[in-house]
């Protein structure tokens, strides 16, 4: 996409979030996010499908991230390791836009029907670590389980960070990994 | 509830899933979920709010056995070990609705209003168990990451079972948190 398309697209994620905190999701209009973009109505629709998808295109960034680093990280590294890496690597998707990332967070959690589209986009991301996991040779059901438990230590570190940002992304993600690690020592005694 | 009340919440879940399978989710009405259960229309919203909660109503049952079990484990196990044995008690709800619990899913599967809904109950389990973490003594950090990532591993397990019946649900729960604790140990080398 040439560098204007890359503006309109950022100039009607952040009108569609002005707006929806405004005037509340129900009430704002696509046309009324274009205006307020300054783009044509039907630059809308080139860009996003509807006005729920706005709000939720930068996980698509978060989620390539991922992937590419997965995908390119040493066949030598443990799986947890490799997760952990992939997540700081792109934490700095989070972190460029952590003041619209707050009142986002604040919007989906007002709005239910949003809450479930972005649970939704967990499951999308969750299952394209799942195929990265695969593609470096874990069988199926470890890949499936890695990237399930994976995301959901990242969700709860990334809450931590929105919450309380005296610690980096960085920091949060290292601890719940380390936590994790913590969680599930005592699994290993068990018969199995 | 009086036992007619339970039979009438039964007869309309079965109805539902019939008509849903046989018609599709959207075509089917909540009057004719009742004819089908045969009760009164009304008897449908004295149990349900809407065509879709009929479905999930199973997800309750399964969260209350999950928190009583939770709240009922000895003070000195260890958080996963109480998690594992909360699962392994309340796999029964699963397991005695096996046939209609497939159908379940291949619905949901095929239906994305459905999907979403799926999730949210997901994220309200987690958050009941997170709670009940807590009420044992652990620190919310760690109770809502405990939760997260032992309803992810939970969930695995069942969409392992539901796959593959060929061994008990209690058996794929004791490998997924087997797994969990293999995948996990590595991150205890790593600096903190």
């Amino acid at each position: 996409m040439p560098r204007s398309g890359e503006d309109a697209r950022r100039r009607l994620q952040d009108a569609a979030l002005e707006l929806y905190l405004e005037r509340g999701y129900d009430a704002t209009t696509t046309a009324a996010i274009a205006a307020r973009a300054g783009v044509n109505h039907r630059t809308f629709f080139r860009h996003f499908p509807d006005k729920r998808e706005v709000l939720f295109g930068g996980e698509d960034d978060l989620r390539r991230e991922i992937e590419d680093s997965l995908l390119s990280a040493p066949a030598e590294q443990a799986t947890a390791e490799v997760l952990l890496r992939a997540f700081v690597a792109s934490a700095h998707v989070l972190e460029d836009n952590r003041e619209s990332g707050i009142a986002r967070l604040q919007l989906i959690a007002a709005t239910p029907a949003l809450q479930e589209r972005d649970l939704a986009k967990g499951a999308t991301i969750t299952a394209s670590i799942a195929a990265a996991l695969e593609r470096r040779g874990e069988p199926t059901d470890i890949a499936n389980l890695a990237a399930a438990v994976g995301w959901a230590t990242f969700h709860r570190a990334a809450s931590d960070w929105i919450d309380d940002p005296a610690r980096s992304l960085e920091q949060y993600l290292r601890s719940s990994f380390h936590a994790l690690a913590d969680f599930a020592g005592p699994l290993r005694s068990l018969s199995p």
